[in-house]
């Protein structure tokens, strides 16, 4: 079999060329993108019947037409680094429009109740949007929902999550869910602009889980501001507990234009970030903190989602009387002052907040802590 | 309320800019820092009365001066990032003073003898003092008691800590122990030139804290040289061993000017250092090694300062028995070739040295390890 | 005791400029290297019985010289750094010879089946090759075996393994395994062209072990392709599974010269790579999936190389229901979506395979995984 990236043979150096062209096009053109995109189809759904109730079941739902573009995920295109195209940015079609009425709010980092009867329905769509992260910055954003993260999900091991991706734009999109066990050629394949795709899991385990997108090349989807946090209740509840999500990424920024800064892919491949923050916006729990009581057990979900940098947790002024590095309540480490989130991970962390104060929260790998992954907990007595 | 960075409001762009120009003067003007850091005192301190033993008494102390700064820490200043001022370099005050004469002394890694009485008190000063940390190199450094890193403390779960700063310097500065459960709005926070500050703590988990110097940025302060281990054994003994205490850090330095060479706080924000060692010096345990007997059995407790990177440490020619990822003799992985220790972070390893030999103790990832985080275990039979 | 490295005493300036220059020349001259390490041999051999069947035996294989240069990874070159000398590369000997005919070969991943009779000899030949990591980069290795990484070495703990270093080359070499507890200035001394070593080990702990050259610069050395895996089995087999290795390391590549690039130290040093891969070739495992059945137990043994960066483990559509933290069956964590191996560290990871699809593994940080550490595990229903 040969393989493929978005229908292009890696083994033909021709088609692979071409492949380059039409990316760079892709990025730098709106409206082109989609039709480049067009792939041979595949041959049909293989089953997901595996005696577990995960399904992918986007082809059920009519979404899959002639052209479609299947995952683009698992045919990973290494050769956007040989710098044969010009730089993509994240400028594409609707990222920059209205950017000068983009207004700032704060993310709002509570997790939301868990939702009742054991099943929820999701809809995201991908779309592009400015996103003001402070008062000087606006990013030409690629998101679910319009925002940088996506929204919250929270669920709960066992229960049912019916997610439905509708793309509007003209860059290929997909989602991956960290939580959900699913054949990723299926449900996290790439839709093009107008396609829907809905599938159903169950998930297995309890944690803070990362979603992104995952249409290649991932690192620009993900550093663009494709991505979000899906907390996995387990099904005995955890202690109660005062709960947030804290969600770490990076931004690599062009040069502003027209007010608006654009996430630079060439940039993302040096790992060197402009900014890095929590919940999308660089100190804005420094700025507006977070807020418990004196006696609260706190729980921080925290996902690093990157696109490269681990986030190495702490709070100055408290320590951690657990964390759990698998799914809670196993595997749980006591006593901690900092203990790192890997990229693409999630780790959940606890305190007892016996002492009130301002307690600054961080990632403490200070030279991307710097840049804006910092925000205070406050313990009012 | 309106944040504050050391009593500038975030919300003043004119403020800010005011700010920077300060921060810029703090770093290069000796001796303008303090009159520029004034800022409006606190309302007077919350009671810190929490059913628990530790307590900020800083202002009990009688230092409290009007115009005060408090903990900066709390109140971070991302602003810095915006290249709206030249580099700050340490090369201030007192920092290069007889940098000529500054001697090279190994760094003694053996865990000093826990206190009696159940109870310590300590004194640092904050200062400024060239540090030589090879045969080529003067670092103009900012210390805790003239050295980088600070003095190793030892304490106990339980065991009462109390620790007074004064600051000698026209930089203001202030103490956050990691060991410490405190709000750093009263305990960690920033004092000037003159004054000091009291807390006192006891411990509640063991474990290898780092200690550093919090003030904003606090990148520039630790990468500056302001930090150290806090080593807190647990209550009931940990089984009998050689204990040493290993504190990595980088160094990201400016040109030599004068023989010595100021930490640049605009490298400190590539994450590129230019040395990376064990207690402060690169190397110095290859020149001058380690020594234990055949059969002992040997306990690193190893702190990652930072300011950035993580240490992978690595025993060649053994493997550690067990490492604590968290409060030892708790959260045990048995049988490790390598683990890493975070940023902020502290891991306790051990190993049985049943082999007479010599063996590099090393940070295994190399592009850091070559740049000085080595040294050699000799085994002695 | 004065420090040596490969003979030349840290303590002397005019013997480290020789050294460097010396060192220069090692890389940059071929046939000139071994003449130019000739260091005053040691004073014999210290005992290494130490009531375990661990027993370094290259000297009594009759292979030490007058001129023998001694593990120089106890005598660490941080000097390397000053860039009194020009930058280094592999571009040595034999590396570039034939580049043009290197054929492209997919590197197998199946764990080899363990060796029956409790114990095994291995003879490595460290060589210089031109080794074809895709269609358009052939890279100028120093090698085990002619190829990046090394062969896999299978072996099960208290097993014997007698292994035999054969230095075909001019630069000097040495074999460091993370599965051994030996001296290493015996067993992983550095040896010059036309010299074996043969020393013997029992491991103690199972794992995914790294094994490397350690002959100093040790960054450069590892990151021209010396390194490889060796997987220690339990006593009591783990539960049955389709096992395979994979092995992370970074390249960095100076431009081709010749049809062929050479590794750059001064690349290596900016922790920058060009390339990422898992076993020696970017994406091979994307283009030539792993490939296993419906309802396999699948086992990854994953080792990070570096030299400098770790590696996220993550399997989209998947999840971990175990990975071993430290020595398997021990330390296990449940529910994972991603775990970071360290450079120089091995972990173990395993899944069920109860969904059919095609499942990318990656590196989910992704400014290196985008570089080439993807691969796909195909399920087949």
């Amino acid at each position: 079999m040969k393989p493929c990236v978005d229908g292009a043979s890696f083994d033909d150096p021709q088609t692979r060329r071409a492949f380059l062209r039409r990316s760079a096009l892709t990025l730098a053109i709106p409206g082109v993108g989609a039709a480049l995109n067009a792939c041979s189809p595949r041959e049909g759904n293989r089953s997901t019947d595996s005696g577990r109730a995960a399904a992918a079941t986007g082809a059920a739902s009519g979404t899959r037409a002639p052209g479609q573009v299947h995952n683009s995920d698992s045919r990973l295109d290494s050769a956007v680094l040989k710098a044969e195209h010009g730089p993509g940015t994240s400028a594409t079609g609707t990222a920059a429009q209205g950017a000068a009425n983009a207004a700032f709010h704060r993310f709002a980092p509570e997790l939301p109740a868990l939702p009742g009867g054991g099943s929820q329905r999701i809809h995201f769509h991908a779309r592009e949007a400015p996103v003001r992260i402070d008062d000087s910055t606006v990013v030409a954003a690629w998101t679910f929902e319009g925002d940088v993260p996506g929204p919250i999900v929270h669920t709960r091991v066992g229960d049912t999550v019916e997610f439905t991706l509708t793309n509007d734009v003209d860059v290929p999109h997909s989602m991956d869910f960290h939580a959900a066990q699913l054949d990723p050629a299926q449900a996290f394949k790439s839709i093009i602009k107008g396609q829907s795709l809905t599938f159903t899991f169950k998930p297995r385990y309890a944690g803070a889980f990362m979603y992104h997108c995952g249409t290649s090349p991932v690192l620009m989807h993900i550093g663009s501001g494709m991505f979000g946090a899906i907390i996995v209740s387990p099904r005995k509840a955890l202690p109660a507990a005062k709960e947030f999500v804290l969600v770490q990424n990076e931004f690599y920024l062009a040069a502003a234009a027209n007010g608006v800064r654009a996430s630079d892919y060439q940039k993302m491949l040096t790992t060197m970030p402009d900014v890095v923050a929590f919940n999308g916006r660089p100190n804005q729990y420094t700025k507006e903190p977070i807020r418990v009581k004196l006696g609260d057990r706190v729980r921080f979900w925290v996902v690093s989602a990157g696109p490269s940098h681990s986030c190495n947790f702490h709070i100055v002024g408290e320590q951690f009387d657990t964390v759990y590095l698998g799914a809670p309540p196993g595997n749980a480490v006591r006593g901690v002052q900092t203990f790192t989130v890997p990229p693409g991970g999630g780790m959940v962390y606890e305190l007892v907040c016996d002492i009130p104060g301002e307690f600054p929260f961080v990632n403490h790998g200070f030279g991307h802590g710097q840049k804006g992954a910092m925000g205070i907990l406050v313990v009012e007595a």
